[in-house]
């Protein structure tokens, strides 16, 4: 059994619950390594406490989840039948008592749940998956770890690639669409999420989009980027000068350049996140510009760049070795100019270990 | 009051309901045209037999609601403070009997059902929404349609960049980076699926996927493409002959070519989804290929690609006026080729209306 499906066993018996019903994929997938998206057709996944746990998929897929060397049972069903009917008489055959339930609250849909009342009358839905799984997620495995540190070595890449399509008069949109073409020609399967190009003065919003903005001598030009490695991504920003860069420029991208890099040396196991949005926040507000770093220093990330996890001011959770999360400060001057520096990060017990490598010294693109 | 919202609105008058709230941002966006994913936070739209419906959304989303031209109230929460306990207070305002709920039970999380218990305890959910959003938007709006006709506009010239894109020895990955590119390029958002590009045998599997197969001279090189427009998206297959092409492809082409003409100047309101997939099925059994084309004719087609209309043998659905699917008649040999021809179209009066427009004769590309 995974160490994630004992864990989710050891949990059922210390509450004194019978049966465990998984109905998310994105849960199956992080629990039993079979990662699919069954739309609308039924995938359960079912963890009891003194019992070997099985998969519940359709027909079709009942190969595709022997494949990914699950040892346990898996039980098929055509579209004809009646999934609940059938999910109920394996439940029944695992003599296990079936009355107090851990369900995905977060997740599960009413419509699934009264299935589930209709062939399991006494089923109780005493206890909620959903924090669970999102406390256990928190902390990566060194499988996820591998994978995203390949997703950063990708990302690494698409900056290159990006800086190198920056010319006079070009768009935002070309330079992205450029860069994302060149990743995909060698193999990088995606990106995860679209990808952002700002110049000059639209980088002064940070919750902005890839645009028709055309690019100038001078230009500060700011890429936020992530790629995917088998459902695990990256997210890092780099900030360029493009031809030329001014005084002020350069002042302000230093201060924001030692705020990433104070923050990202100090994160360790034990602080809070509020703490660590702290020191950066206190580098850029001790060099006058506390009014224009607008958002939180950063945010949780792993299979997906919404993890719960939030690295801002006041925040009491607990950093722990094998967290995930993004150091992102940022100065933003409307009408001016806008500079980011990102790296995502996994907690070690010696500190932040970056998924990102590329150098954050300010770079002039000729 | 919207057109759709009134239909809500008199269908909970025939059913003696209180009220419907709506959960899903699909949902939601479709109703009012509002459209925005509040990821963890709080949307809901509630509509009412006889009074006026209202928006709740997270504060930082009302003024985004108000320039949609949503005329009625719009209701703010901020982070801190108990979504639900408000959304019962501005329901209360209402002085509506709540005790007949009608919820999405397909998409409504058990978690916010039970907060809807916990605010509003008289509540029942009495009735499903979701079948009747199914039904309504089987049907596509003038608006819909034209969004549609757009996005089949822009899959048009992602072909011809597709096919300008082959060569010998390019890879199937990177002829669907390059058409990807060329489209951003001109400013089409983003594909509505991951584009698929199979050569030569690999085209034998109907749900195989792009991968690093190389061009040959007499391969053929089937494209099934989908771009995205204002929400709405496309979906057609075209498959041409690189270089030169054998009188056995030329053949099997031509058999799909009969199929899916055939079966598109047949379509018509009032016939049944599996008379239309007959339609396509019987060109093919007749030429003695019936073992190959193993898949439905076509599928529903709207704000995704998974909409629920099926295009199947033994559907019994009648089509009606406003319907839109996919018509994709395919023959796949395996170790040797596949043929697919797809429009995807939407039914009028007068019978079907493609979206998309470019020659389905057999093209070999130099």
């Amino acid at each position: 059994m995974t160490t994630q499906i004992n864990q989710i066993a050891k949990w059922l018996n210390e509450k004194q619950l019978d049966v465990a019903y998984f109905s998310d994929f994105h849960s199956i997938a992080y629990l039993t390594g079979f990662e699919s998206d069954p739309i609308e057709r039924t995938l359960a996944l079912f963890v009891f406490p003194n019992a070997e746990p099985f998969i519940f998929a359709p027909a079709l897929e009942v190969e595709a989840v022997k494949q990914t060397g699950w040892a346990f049972p898996v039980y098929g069903y055509q579209d004809s039948e009646d999934a609940y009917q059938l999910i109920a008489k394996h439940l029944r055959d695992s003599k296990q008592a079936l009355n107090r339930w851990a369900v995905e609250a977060g997740q599960l849909t009413l419509l699934r749940a009264n299935e589930v009342k209709r062939v399991i009358s006494e089923a109780d839905f005493a206890a909620d998956l959903t924090p669970v799984m999102t406390e256990m997620r928190l902390i990566k495995t060194p499988d996820e770890i591998a994978k995203m540190h390949q997703a950063g070595r990708d990302v690494d890449t698409a900056f290159e690639y990006g800086f190198a399509a920056l010319a006079e008069g070009k768009t935002e949109l070309a330079v992205a669409a450029k860069l994302e073409y060149e990743l995909k020609q060698r193999g990088v399967v995606g990106m995860s999420f679209d990808s952002l190009v700002q110049f000059g003065k639209h980088a002064a919003e940070p919750h902005g989009a890839t645009g028709l903005n055309t690019l100038k001598n001078g230009d500060l030009a700011l890429f936020d980027l992530g790629t995917l490695y088998e459902g695990y991504v990256s997210d890092a920003t780099r900030t360029v000068a493009f031809k030329q860069v001014s005084n002020h420029q350069r002042d302000i991208y230093n201060i924001v350049l030692e705020a990433q890099l104070t923050a990202q040396a100090a994160a360790k196991p034990g602080m809070t996140a509020g703490e660590l949005d702290a020191v950066a926040r206190d580098v850029i507000t001790k060099a006058g510009y506390g009014e224009y770093f607008v958002h939180r220093l950063g945010h949780g990330i792993g299979s997906s760049v919404h993890e719960s996890i939030q690295i801002a001011s006041g925040n009491e959770l607990i950093l722990k070795a094998g967290m995930a999360f993004s150091i992102e400060p940022g100065i933003y001057i409307p009408g001016d100019l806008g500079i980011r520096i990102e790296d995502s990060v996994v907690l070690t017990e010696d500190g932040a270990d970056s998924f990102t490598h590329l150098s954050k010294e300010l770079r002039i693109i000729d």
